[in-house]
């Protein structure tokens, strides 16, 4: 961090600051110039509110931090990618690695339906939600427990490893006992008592950026769960809020190659929240797979137009298997592997 | 709702829309014109997303939603004003009421201090932090129960009620053990299993405006509280997520009108979070008076540049004294009170 | 500025950079500490996108700017207040300078009509527009000269200065020989070749925030005209666009003291535009006179239902007389003079 | 569009709704139902603003357009894909067009070197500004004719089409002489004037959207020209204003494939100015290639660190050859020809 005091400012005020950076454990390096002196801040772990604190004192005129308040999630603090591992599957490698399914668990039939439709058309993970974040208390909540159970169900009938999300510090050892990856949803991309539980499990976790979370602050989430001991996180974007309306959020897909230089954390995106019409899922996903994209999550329902939530947003079973044809031919071009088409009956435990 | 079918919709959509309303509960009324057929939907409690549905059908145009999603939330529900009453203290009446202290409770001394000066300035209640929602892991934390009972402890010698935040569901006992208001954050406006939580407790809560959330969410996030039981509730706007950086958020007092005219919910404001910026604590706070909140939550603290967390917010003592005498012209001038003065030595039971 | 070298950055990196800025007419101050290097960059006029060059070299970092991009518009270059002097009227002393007519002029009746009820009531200037931005090339775009004409009446009649807006670079002169003030739009913030035209004018300019402008680039907006020769600018706070729909935009408040701490133009809000809803206005007015604002602009007519553009945000004659009234005693408050009562026959030349 | 009554509306109010119609050509189409009124308007071309004014009517509870402000710009009035002629370069057809060259026209011998580097990795049309927007003026503002000299020099000796911008009504005549598409800026996408100008050229027009524009705006903005009498409206998706600043701006992908269902007008992105950083560059042209874009505007420099503006967000000659290459695999995924890579010392005329 660098200390700029005002032009004019006192002997008294500079040796004020480098007294206090003193007492919080920091050395300093003091550079006295023509107009103005500035301090550099020594130290390894120059805690994330130092600046605000130092623009406090009289005399400083601004404070520039240069290091990232990250670590754990930091490219510079680990330079390979990380490859979050699933069975045979490697999330962060050279396979572009799909996930579908629908946004909510609704039958044990309806689940198994789409898993098998999914894994037909290339699906490599099936995605489902048993607890559902819902704006309006008055909306369908999910089924809870017997979700992950059709999710399971699915999951050995189809040899697709399951991703559903978890809401509650209280849901946690439960959900995890069934799924192979724990989402975190955007609205709770900040609830940091749900983070540093995802950091006590021994299974993957998928955080979604919040929808008007900073980059910054995204890794910022994930370190937490990092800190807390769990390394295998996968970084979802899904779409921020901006001032337009056309689409339910602006997805952001410069965020992947920002995100891809300052850590090394895998990422995918979601089309489906990131737009909220069906039409926009597969011209966006195509785009996150040229853009550098780890994957993709997509909501697919084999009767969108009675699904029970998002079914505005999902694919039919038809309109998956297109897109995932179309979207192999990007995934070469990038050099990204897409895998191999499994036979809709195949994949059975 | 209305539902517009696009020109030249055949009659066999017509009916198809129909039927998917009455299978939903619904009934119709159809007004077929020269141009295009429009579909009323008629029945209590439209799902919130059920115009999304109606728009995946053929021949479906739009869907205009007419009333609101929420209910218990709003004015048309309830006319008159909801006041929350803790002890003598009535919020959402003619009083104005300020509530202070520092945003994380350190020390039993610094809580007490504060409360003192608080109180003596014309603060009504004792705001501090225990369970602290930090951006990096790295940071100060917050006491937990030490703090719970260091505020108890302050309320016992200064007469204060206190809040505090509540950050997950694990905590909400323990915490309404303690606290006199229940108050959830903003990054929990949507953590929707700690609302539900919150609609349990016989405390009043303070609903903070999530730092990306439109008015609307906000009320909903109100009617999970309100819906599963608690009708204590009083909303909190804290400024928003724009894309200017000069200060922290952005206040949106337009919010503060707008929400007197949808919801009977008492609504105070925080300049302190709602600017990060001390200087500019004192005219948010007059201008909140002057467009009509019932309150403000303001962070005070004895040596804000020695603070744990938020310093650079926080006015010092003396400058929230100057503050309130300000304040009181303008609360004055547009006929609310901000109470009787007390004496620093008064109120101790 | 300051220039933060990588850790690792090699000395020929270092004089290269060292290098560049000479070039440029800077000069360096090196400062070599244990892990990097920093070197800060001295001369008088540093270009605003030094930076943005600098960091592009090998070996560099980060760089950091000290200094603001503006110059003529910052309060370090001139402490004290400016004050727009108009005939008797001073807008940026103790006067709370109310600016107020319809959004376009129509008629010589309406216009005259509404200047006459707006100075009974208190206003002090005239405003109505001649030539309309209008987002639909298929709306009412002014009367153009006619237009101007009847403001011009309506001042020769009730002894009222005016100011109205000017949308191109070829109608400057003329809207010139007519007005008061010149308004400069929200939508021409960034109209350079406008604001050069602006400075050229011996007449007062009125600035409006752009829409989605920061407060940096507001300000070198006025810097433009500054630097064109013309020091006579009022900045106008009139609302930003967020993702909140409630309001049409979001009346950024904080804005104000924020802008008088950096600069020492005056600056009055237009909540009319602001909110986009007449029943907004005057809550938002008190609020504004609360924060610390040199003055409002508000859109009047006597018949808002009929009027050619924004009725919505317009207030009838006797909502804007009682919106002054209540105006009164916030800014008696604050300490700023609204000034004394007109008669409603007064005033004519 | 749909006029809703409040339930419990009279007689005289729907009656008043009716007249007022009326009145302002507009016939009526009413059904009454249980609980409300609603009153459907009919007439061709309802004014935009239609809406507001009915609803502050008494006894209106909301209004609900229901067909799209512009008209021309829409793929309702023109099914079909308009193609932007420029010699043999076929603009919204099969091909995907790359413009490119620097920000700012610098010497001669810069724009001609980098036209022809930019001719031999593929580019079709030629860029470079000779009038610049910069939001300083302290900073270049451009060679102005002498500028527009070198590009027509470059074009001679290559033989690619220009492009550059045009920032005042007063210099479109002559810019309108020199180029082949005039580009209006994201700065002037509101400047009317300018927008009646570029109606009024016999050449083709570049509209980039304005950084705070929504999708409707943009739309209509493009209808000013088309009203204008100009069918020749290339749009351009250049970055939007969101609160992430890690990137200069927000490139929305998703508005391409929103556009093209709204509209029959070709669309490119401008990943340079939508990033403001050179390494996302290809990754995001990539992605709007990826999309469904029509090509692509790119600033590409000999020398980027030296370039008197937008450096930072330029390629090198090497780098824009790179990621040529690239792209050539995309749009060969998606069907769209990149064209024949020309030899560099060809295309003289």
């Amino acid at each position: 961090m660098i200390v700029v005091m005002r032009n004019g400012a006192t002997l008294e005020q500079i040796e004020h600051v480098i007294e206090r950076l003193r007492e919080s454990g920091y050395r300093e390096q003091v550079s006295t110039g023509e107009e103005r002196t500035v301090i550099g801040v020594i130290g390894s772990g120059i805690a994330p509110d130092l600046g605000e604190k130092l623009e406090m004192l009289p005399g400083v005129e601004s404070t520039h931090r240069i290091s990232k308040p990250y670590k754990l999630a930091s490219r510079d603090f680990k330079p390979v990618n990380t490859v979050v591992q699933i069975g045979d599957l490697a999330i962060g490698s050279d396979e572009f690695v799909v996930m579908a399914g629908p946004c909510s668990v609704e039958s044990r039939e309806q689940v198994l339906q789409t898993a098998r439709a999914a894994k037909a058309a290339g699906a490599r993970v099936l995605r489902g939600g048993a607890y559902k974040p819902r704006t309006s208390p008055y909306s369908f909540q999910g089924l809870g427990e017997e979700g992950l159970q059709y999710l399971a169900d699915a999951r050995e009938k189809t040899g697709l490893p399951i991703i559903t999300e978890v809401l509650d510090t209280a849901d946690v050892a439960l959900v995890a006992q069934y799924t192979d990856i724990l989402q975190l949803g955007t609205r709770n991309m900040q609830n940091f008592a749900l983070l540093r539980a995802m950091g006590q499990v021994n299974k993957p976790v998928m955080l979604k950026r919040g929808m008007s979370a900073t980059i910054e602050e995204w890794l910022m989430a994930a370190e937490y769960i990092l800190h807390a001991g769990n390394s295998q996180v996968i970084l979802c974007e899904r779409g921020i809020r901006t001032f337009e309306t056309a689409a339910r959020n602006t997805l952001d897909l410069s965020a992947i190659p920002i995100v891809k230089r300052l850590s090394h954390l895998p990422v995918v995106a979601d089309p489906s929240h990131g737009t909220g019409k069906w039409y926009l899922v597969p011209p966006m996903a195509m785009a996150a797979a040229a853009v550098g994209a780890d994957g993709l999550l997509i909501e697919v329902h084999p009767d969108p137009d009675a699904a029970l939530s998002d079914g505005p947003q999902s694919l039919n079973l038809d309109n998956f298997a297109a897109m995932m044809s179309d979207l192999r031919r990007v995934t070469d071009a990038v050099g990204r592997s897409l895998g191999q088409l499994a036979s809709a009956s195949g994949g059975g435990r």
